[in-house]
């Protein structure tokens, strides 16, 4: 392997690796578990499921790899747990979240370890000029962080 | 910039931002503040200082920067929250994460690009040449996903 690859190949294993228990831990949950906060009045697994699929939908076009499919979650985003009507069922927020995690893989793949070097799509190629790490390799670490802190927050929730 | 030192100075900005948002959170914290649940029956802020300072402590001579000194903290990696007598003080344990991170950073910066994709320690040379990725990069982002998924957690106590 050549370096870039095997940088590339190392972070995508460590996003893999988040994906991976991720989806252990909400396959584990009931639909009644999803009501569950992971702390006295903080969020339920069932808002960090939506949130995690509606920042993970947004990656598609940042990383200039599709349209997004799930924009109607956003709401997970931009409103706090229990502050809004839910409209989507715990099966739709999981479909969401399988959907787009495996439209992220396949887009990856087309990926050769330099693009991920190449500018994403909310930056300006005048801007990227002079910050060349605004690129598709530190949306994936910043995205990874994003997930491994959820984790984190419902591991909480599972027996010791 | 190389398409190498691209690759690692990203990664390092997400380990410096893990370490950034630890460290205001334990400021934030006074010593009482330390001894609050992450949530109720599980690890204290003061457990997961002392953890996480023993785990970093450990990276040193798994990157191969130096030996390790705080080897009497690996109680907080081998043993569960409040299930052994602490003879570390909160000061100690703040003194220990300060000191450990430094020393990392330290290290850090006289590695070139090229020295992330060597082997860590404990890993044989000839289990190397068959797993390229045992290697100093992968340390880095394992630690950096550990970090964050315990800062989830501790940002559970902060207000919103």
């Amino acid at each position: 392997m050549k370096n870039e690859e095997l940088f590339v190949t190392a972070t995508l294993a460590s996003w893999k690796q988040a994906l991976l228990r991720l989806d252990q831990a909400f396959t584990a949950c009931t639909d009644d578990d999803l009501e569950r906060e992971v702390a006295p009045g903080k969020n339920r697994v069932r808002y960090l499921l939506g949130h995690l699929a509606a920042v993970h939908d947004r990656m598609l076009p940042l990383l200039d790899l599709g349209a997004r499919s799930y924009a109607h979650l956003d709401i997970y985003i931009e409103r706090a747990d229990r502050s809004f009507d839910e409209t989507a069922t715990p099966a739709e927020l999981r479909q969401a979240w399988s959907d787009v995690n495996a439209r992220l893989s396949a887009g990856f793949a087309t990926l050769q370890p330099e693009q991920w070097l190449e500018k994403h799509t909310s930056v300006s190629a005048e801007d990227f000029a002079k910050e060349p790490l605004r690129n598709r390799f530190s949306v994936l670490l910043s995205r990874t962080n994003h997930a491994w802190s959820h984790f984190g927050q419902i591991a909480l929730l599972q027996k010791r």
